[in-house]
This record gives C-alpha cells, sequence and structure tokens, in this order.
C-alpha cells in the first residue's frame, strides 16, 4: 500500500502531441501480462537521457549511450519488463542491438534511431525473440492515449502505475508535459530498476535538453533513496517533440524558460516521489533537508547518511523520535572536520537538537506526534555555509525484509 | 541466537598479570544490573587506543583522547552501561571528568590517568553521581579473575558475552593475551557502541602500541559492519601491562613480536567476529574478500558496498542465490573506472560469475547450496591490482527490523 499515492486516472494524463505509445503482450518472463512498450516519435524531437552511474550497467543502457552519442535523431523507444538485459555480456549488447534493429526495421528508421530499455531479472540472456515478435502487435496498438497503459506495462514490482500530466500556457499555447516511471526498490538487480519517461510538445532548442534533463534529475529522480542501492539499469529520458507553436525556446532562464522547467520539474519530482512512496515496504514519506552546508556535496552526504541508516529507518517504521540515530549518522557522513557544537535539527516544525545536544525544550511527545506522521521533514542545518539539499525516503519496515527476502521465489 | 558463537566460560579466560577488574550495581539505568566496571593496570603499562570516526563522538571518547594525549602512565579506566554520555555537550565533558576524578581521588592518580567509557542511551546526561557512589563496591570487587564477569558486565543488547584469551610461549616466558568486547549492531546510538579492550602481559615496549593498536584494528574491529552505522563511542583499547620476564620486544617484525601479534590479532578477530555473530537479527556471518584491487581503498569500498547492501544481506537471509545484487553493488561501489569484464565473483568455492557475466559452468543450485549454509564466503576478483582486503557482516532478517524498531519501547 503506497503512502498517500492516488492512482492516476487515464482522462488526466493529457496526449503529447507528436507521441504515440503501443503496449502489448510478448511472453518475456510471464504469460498474460503487458511486457511489451514501444513510444514513437515524431521528426524532430529532442531527448535528453540520465543513465545509472552504477558501473555494472546493462545491455540497454551502453546501446543507448552509443545511439544517443552518435547524434541521429532518435525516434523510437521500446521497453521491455520481465529480463534486465543486465549481466549478459557481449551477447547481450548483441540481443539489445538486434531488437533496435527490428523496429526501425519496421519503421523505416537507422537503428541507431531506436533506444531500448528493459527491466526484469538479471544475469539471464533477453529472450529478444520474444520481444521482436511482439513488435507488431505493439505497433498497431500506438496512439497517443496510452499513457496509463504503459504506465502499468513497465511496472515490475511497483504496487500501482506512477503518472503525471501538467499543462502550462507558454506564448499564448497551451503546452504539455506528460510523464511515467517504475521503480519501487532503487535497485532491483533481479526485477531491476527505475526507469523515467518524460515527455513534452513544447519547441525546446534540441541542445538544451542535456543541461535540462540533468537539472530535473538532481531534483527529483537523484533524489530519491529507498534502500541506497543503484540499479544497473536506471535510465530517465526527456523527450520534446517540439511540436507546440509557439517561438522556440533557445534560454531556460527566460519566462518561458522558467514556466516551462517548472512543469517539467512538478512531473519528474511527481514521480521520483512516487518510487518512493511506493517503496518496497513503504509506509511514511520522509524529506530529508540539509541546510548550511560549505557545497552541495557535503549537503548531500549528510542527507544520504541519514537516508540510508536501518536505524534511522527502522526509528521511523516504529515511530520512534530516536534523534541519536539522526545525530550519529549527521557524524559519521563524512565531513572532516564537522563541529558537532553547530548543528540544529528539525523534526517538522519542532526544534529537537541545538548546538549538538538535545534542544531545552523538547519534548519527547512532541517528537513522537511528527514520527506517527505518514509524511515526516527532517531538517538538519549544519552551520558551515549556505548550501541546501533535499532527499526523499522512506521507512524501513518489515515487508522490505519480506519482499526482499522472498521475491524470486 | 548468535551465529556459530559458542559461551565463554571463565576458566578458558587466563587472567593477565597486572590487571584486575572490579564489577558493580550502580543503577545506571536499570536496577539489579551490574553496570559498572573498573580496570586497574599496574604502573608501568602501556596502551594503545582506536576511536570512532564519527564526528559526533561521545564526551568519554574526548576525554579518553585528551588523556591519552597528555602522555601521563594511564592506571585505571572505568566503563558504565546504561548512558553513552553522548549529545550530552559541555556539560556531558564535565561529567565525564568528574568520573575520572573521583576514581583517581580513590586510587591516589590523576585524573588524567583514568580512561572513561560509556554505553547506553545518548543525549541523556549520564548520571554520574550514581557512577561514583559505585566505585567502591566495583573496586571491593577488583580482582584477575574477572574477565568473564566485566564481558557480561559491559553488554546491552549483546545476547551474550564476548570474551577470548590465548596464551603464546616467548622467550622461554608465557604470556597471556584476554579480552571483552561488546556490541551487537555496529551503533546502538541509543545502547550505543562498540567497546573492545584487550590486554597482555607481554613486555612490549611503549612506543609500539600506537601502531600496534591500528594494525590490529585494521584487521579485526574496523573490518567489521553489521548495518554499516558508525557508533559515537566505538573504541578498541590495547593495554600491556608488561610483567611478563621475557626480553622486552622493541620490534613487531621480530619472531617474539610476531608471534605476539599473532596471538593479539587471534583475540581482536575473535572479539570482533563474536559481534557479527551476535549481530542484531543475525542469522547467518559471511566473510567477503576482494582481491585484485589497485588499493587497499578500492578493495574496501567493494567490499563495503556489498557488506551493506541491504539488497544483498535479505538475500543472504534468504538463501536465495541472488548473484546480480551482489555484481550490482560492486559496480555502484565507487569505482570509475571499473571494467565489468574483468569481474570474477567466488561463493565459497561456487564460481558463479566470469568476466562480470554468469559463470557457463554455474548452476544455481551450487550457490543456493552455499547461500544456505550458516557462514558463508563471498570473493571477488576485480582483476585491476594486487591489493586484498576482507571484511565481516551478517545478513539481514526480520529480527533485524523488530529488534530496532521495537527497541527503545
Amino acid at each position: 500500500m503506497p503512502v498517500n499515492l492516488p492512482l492516476p486516472t487515464a482522462d488526466a494524463l493529457f496526449p503529447v502531441p507528436g507521441l504515440s505509445l503501443g503496449i502489448a503482450e510478448a511472453g518475456v518472463r510471464k504469460q498474460n501480462r503487458k511486457d511489451l512498450t514501444v513510444m514513437l516519435l515524431a521528426p524532430g524531437t529532442a531527448v535528453g537521457a540520465v543513465f545509472t552511474r552504477n558501473r555494472f550497467c546493462a545491455a540497454p543502457v551502453q546501446v543507448c549511450r552509443n545511439h544517443l552519442a552518435s547524434g541521429h535523431g532518435i525516434r523510437a523507444i521500446v521497453v521491455n519488463t520481465g529480463n534486465a538485459n543486465a549481466g549478459t555480456g557481449e551477447e547481450g549488447l548483441r540481443r539489445a542491438q538486434a531488437t533496435c534493429a527490428a523496429l526501425a526495421t519496421r519503421l523505416g528508421l537507422e537503428p541507431h534511431q531506436v533506444l531500448p530499455f528493459s527491466t526484469g531479472v538479471i544475469m539471464e540472456q533477453l529472450p529478444y525473440d520474444r520481444v521482436i515478435a511482439g513488435l507488431p502487435a505493439a505497433l498497431a496498438d500506438a496512439c497517443a492515449e496510452n499513457w496509463l497503459r504503459a504506465a502499468e506495462a513497465i511496472m515490475t514490482t511497483d504496487t500501482q502505475p506512477k503518472a503525471a500530466s501538467r499543462q502550462v500556457v507558454i506564448g499564448g499555447q497551451t503546452v504539455t508535459v506528460t510523464g511515467i516511471a517504475k521503480g519501487a526498490g532503487m535497485i532491483r538487480p533481479n526485477m531491476a530498476t527505475m526507469l523515467g519517461f518524460v515527455a513534452t510538445d513544447a519547441n525546446l532548442a534540441p541542445d538544451l535538453l542535456p543541461a535540462l534533463t540533468k537539472a530535473l534529475a538532481d531534483r527529483s529522480f537523484n533524489r530519491v533513496t529507498v534502500d541506497g542501492d543503484t540499479s544497473t539499469n536506471d535510465s530517465f529520458l526527456l523527450m520534446a517533440t517540439r511540436q507546440a507553436q509557439h517561438p522556440q525556446i533557445t534560454d531556460m532562464t527566460t519566462a518561458e524558460g522558467q514556466a516551462l522547467e517548472a512543469a517539467l520539474l512538478e512531473v519528474a519530482q511527481y514521480l521520483a516521489h512516487a518510487m518512493v512512496r511506493d517503496g518496497e515496504g513503504a509506509t511514511k514519506f520522509i524529506s530529508i533537508q540539509v541546510d548550511g552546508g560549505k557545497t552541495r556535496d557535503e549537503c548531500l552526504k549528510v542527507a544520504y547518511a541519514i537516508a540510508h541508516s536501518p536505524l534511522v529507518k527502522t526509528a521511523f517504521f516504529a515511530s520512534d523520535p530516536n534523534l541519536g540515530r539522526i545525530l550519529a549518522a549527521v557524524g559519521y557522513a563524512g565531513i572532516d572536520d564537522l563541529d558537532q557544537s553547530l548543528i540544529e535539527l528539525f523534526l517538522d516544525d519542532v526544534h529537537v537538537a541545538t548546538r549538538g545536544g538535545r534542544h531545552p525544550a523538547y519534548q519527547e511527545q512532541d517528537g513522537a506526534r511528527v514520527m506517527a506522521q505518514t509524511e515526516i521533514r527532517v531538517r538538519v542545518e549544519l552551520g558551515r555555509g549556505s548550501w541546501s539539499d533535499t532527499v526523499w525516503t522512506c521507512d524501513f519496515s518489515h515487508d522490505y525484509v519480506t519482499i526482499n527476502a522472498d521475491y524470486r521465489s
């Protein structure tokens, strides 16, 4: 049961002009399961992508990087669930490439105009013959209204589909941003991976895409964690079909650029948060904001130390205002010259620690009240500088162990 | 129920000439509980210490560092459970110092000849009046045979006492090494901490102690992890009473030095492993050896990435030979130029992955057989250089969540 995550509805997901989606059953791992999705992109679509930094990256990630580097216009993507095509060596690369080639042939494209994505079990070869055999049905199914069905088709251990949509008026034109994502642990090397796909019809100068994609990821998908593990297949793709009739945006710092970026960020953050809310065994959604760092990096070190501490996460699960665990995580986060006497700690509006020690006015019942909520904000002030950053995570419950211990059986 | 950890018996713990131990009930946190231990060291005893690297270190750690830096001969230590005196600010320092002063007065010493150690709840002031009031009873109890009672008195969430003893003949003289430790999670900011105390009567040149202590810790206490959290109070103290009648050891690379170091390492490793075997909820004891690194540091990065991955640890709990989780952890360990095609992975004698992919001869039943054992060796070959290192950890079970979610109630 995800934490405060409403089910998306098909009519709340606006089609993106220039993009259609088709879904089919390819039988990659299970029968009677929609496990194949294609997205068809109009000519002129610009894309940006961010991939896992795991050195053990999967074959489709390597193929995506190559195809994006080739500079040709990307016109289609193909996503399968059931098999991640990771840890599969040269043969895995060959199969990912063959899948792209098969789709390209059917569409009259070059293979490097297709990006492949896979998620599922790892260290088993992709049954690419079945993926390829499923392509005609997926193509026949393609239409602009299929976002919710695509969100369902890319799920693995997710308990519900994740999708969001926004519209914003730019230059008198209504511009749409719609996205879907999957992922429920920040890695599932078996049912691997977070995948995020966000599309807009905004007319963005193509050279803006790479930096924009990175900037969005760094405030959304790159700031969420369930268990600290990084998948072999994590991918976030931003697609701009550029069909909206407003003047081209060539600078994200203009009013139009800012309005669009805000809409894109809302969708990306909603999807990223949705993965945490649906985190394996999650019962609480936790924001961890670290202020007063000398650098962004040290804020993130502290935030992730808190977010990844099994002791902190089990305390959240137990609604136990166990401040020592949070302060200890701050202490071991890796800031060598940290002065503990400058640390301030807040749980929502409750000031629990000051100058590195218990706040004189703090009462455990106030901490316990916040910890019992399903949405909790932790804020740490380091007193070292003016940088801030925020990460989002969930608690650590019995169900996490159950899901991850039992999940292949 | 610890993993393959026999209960120590009093008669297997050899007294260390020049060292006596006294235990008392001070009522720090609970009544009818031995919670105070003093150790009295003969004049001339040399000590070395390694402390937590957590920047949020506790008051007694700060006082220990100061007293050791003062250069005066350490003659006594005082250990309380029930309260860690961490996150307690200036007042905490004052109370730790006052405790040392009180014991020093009773023994005719200077306060800086006493080292304080505390473990228990954090962010509450140490009831030092009770500790001080308990000192006379502890001193009256002091004798050389009290090692097992001391091992019991320093326990917090440990399910059983941890103690080990070895003897070795040096220069025709029998030399003793005896040690005790406590700790069951690699942090308990509430019932905090790992504490390790190892003593020998070997006649060691005092200036050998600091480097020797660090070398021992780096092959024992600094290589074990239960949950990746680092306590505010972690401390390891090595004491050499120097009363054995062999010629002084002035160089650890001599035959005598090597024989002694081997005995010390056996005791330190036994105690460190005992903490993992008694890890919260542990059902398996896991060695993770990483070979072929360019540096020691990168071997440790990979070993800890595996040891700390909740997904890997839950797979061990489930006896699931989920190799993808281990390989993924290798991939995100932080070696930027890792070449996945050079990675070899073994579970005990089973060669499960080669060149970064599944070994052609690997059969899941062989992996499952190893994973079902209570003692498991993971070995990763990085193919980058000639460094190796090993860490020890346990699996991640339902009981871990239960213990840490429920433990303050």
